[in-house]
């Protein structure tokens, strides 16, 4: 039995607007993000793909895109998990921070590391520090070390894929058609999963916004072929702008 | 230990608006209703009560109610359950129908009696009725018994207690403050348990839409003073609102 994985990101936010680093920090969507909720949201209805559970993180952005996307698709009415381990990259010590600064404060060598390396996390966020997440009742129940300060990609790897294996390939398993929306980092460290992408290959790999990417998964959760995007020259052209806000 | 349950009834619908019956259809807010449920979302952020998790039916205007309180209040991030149990009133064959033809149809005895009367519910909805919920994916895990043709309050109150002590009290029970949101006869439904209203002094109550309703619970679920609006003054004129309703 094949099941259908669809993948989407969350759209542009206030402080993608503004050229922010955010990571954890529970920023909203920008109108411009609204936009491409909604468009995810038709897409899917005229894919015909009907979602039939909903997974999210627990960061406003990403909520907010299912919310806006389901509800054009008439499909606000499906089951929902959320879990913190489909969160965004936590972006540590740089969080808050403009990216053109510090790019100009810490040179393209380093920023590109901190955006791009494989397992090298940026320096930690202290606990007392604006946007940290210590205290935030929304963790309430993660261990201390569990709560990151700093993430790599292989960091978020590391926290997403127990998710993947307990609860969202359950329902995979049942045959139902899910529906990721969650962030950049956690959706490229799923498809690094899928796709068996490489360490060092996986720093290329750019997943534009708003637009739904769909697997099919044969019964061990491997895909059948290549995911496909709902809107394939959008993409293209999404995953080009992600690429070059880090060659600015 | 006592808890706190927040009942929100969701605001103006599209066929409020056009004075029909809704009952399961799965009509979408008005634009009043969409401005109704962010003024919930303001009254909640004021209040300073956070609602730790979201229950609500499978009916669109509902979630969309719970979503703009929940994003104006900042707390998109809770757990959410959503049940059929937690739908309003099955209106039978007056699904579609409008309200003011009916009445003038049928007479002010029935038509008030098919609106009030506890235990008499409006004639069933043929299954191949426009407006009838059979074939309706969401409800696809109901045995067939199970999915309403019609509905009295007594009927409602039989399908959605049983959810109220298998899942509701459970976090109620954990501590947890709940948000429920859901409709007119589904909360009145719960009023009446909690409040212990009897068969026939029900038919006099009126909950208004978009005002957050607060109970503290014992540790046996029962309230430990009567219910109490947010917005006060605004939830009696919503109430004469409603009443009137039925007086056209």
């Amino acid at each position: 039995m094949t099941s259908t994985l669809i993948l989407l990101r969350h759209g542009n936010s206030d402080w993608n607007q503004k050229n922010l680093f955010t990571g954890w920090v529970d920023v909203r969507l920008s109108e411009q993000g609204i936009a491409e909720a909604k468009r995810a949201g038709e897409l899917l209805a005229e894919s015909g793909l009907a979602p039939e559970i909903l997974y999210t993180s627990v960061l406003t952005r990403a909520i907010q895109t299912a919310n806006l996307a389901l509800e054009v698709a008439d499909r606000l009415w499906i089951p929902v998990k959320r879990s913190w381990r489909l969160n965004e990259r936590h972006y540590g010590a740089l969080q808050g921070l403009d990216k053109a600064e510090t790019l100009e404060k810490y040179g393209p060598e380093l920023f590109q590391t901190w955006r791009r390396s494989f397992d090298t996390p940026p320096p930690p966020l202290a606990d007392d520090a604006e946007y940290s997440q210590v205290g935030d009742e929304r963790y309430a129940d993660l261990a201390d070390a569990e709560l990151p300060r700093t993430e790599s990609l292989k960091l978020v790897i590391d926290r997403m894929l127990p998710y993947w294996h307990s609860d969202i390939t359950q329902d995979l398993g049942a045959g139902k058609t899910v529906l990721v929306t969650a962030h950049g980092n956690s959706l490229r460290a799923l498809v690094k999963h899928l796709d068996g992408i490489s360490d060092e290959d996986i720093a290329e790999l750019n997943i534009p916004t708003g637009i739904p990417l769909v697997y099919e998964l044969d019964d061990a959760f491997q895909p059948t072929g290549p995911g496909a995007y709902l809107d394939p020259e959008a993409a293209e052209a999404g995953a080009a702008a992600v690429a070059a806000q880090g060659k600015k």
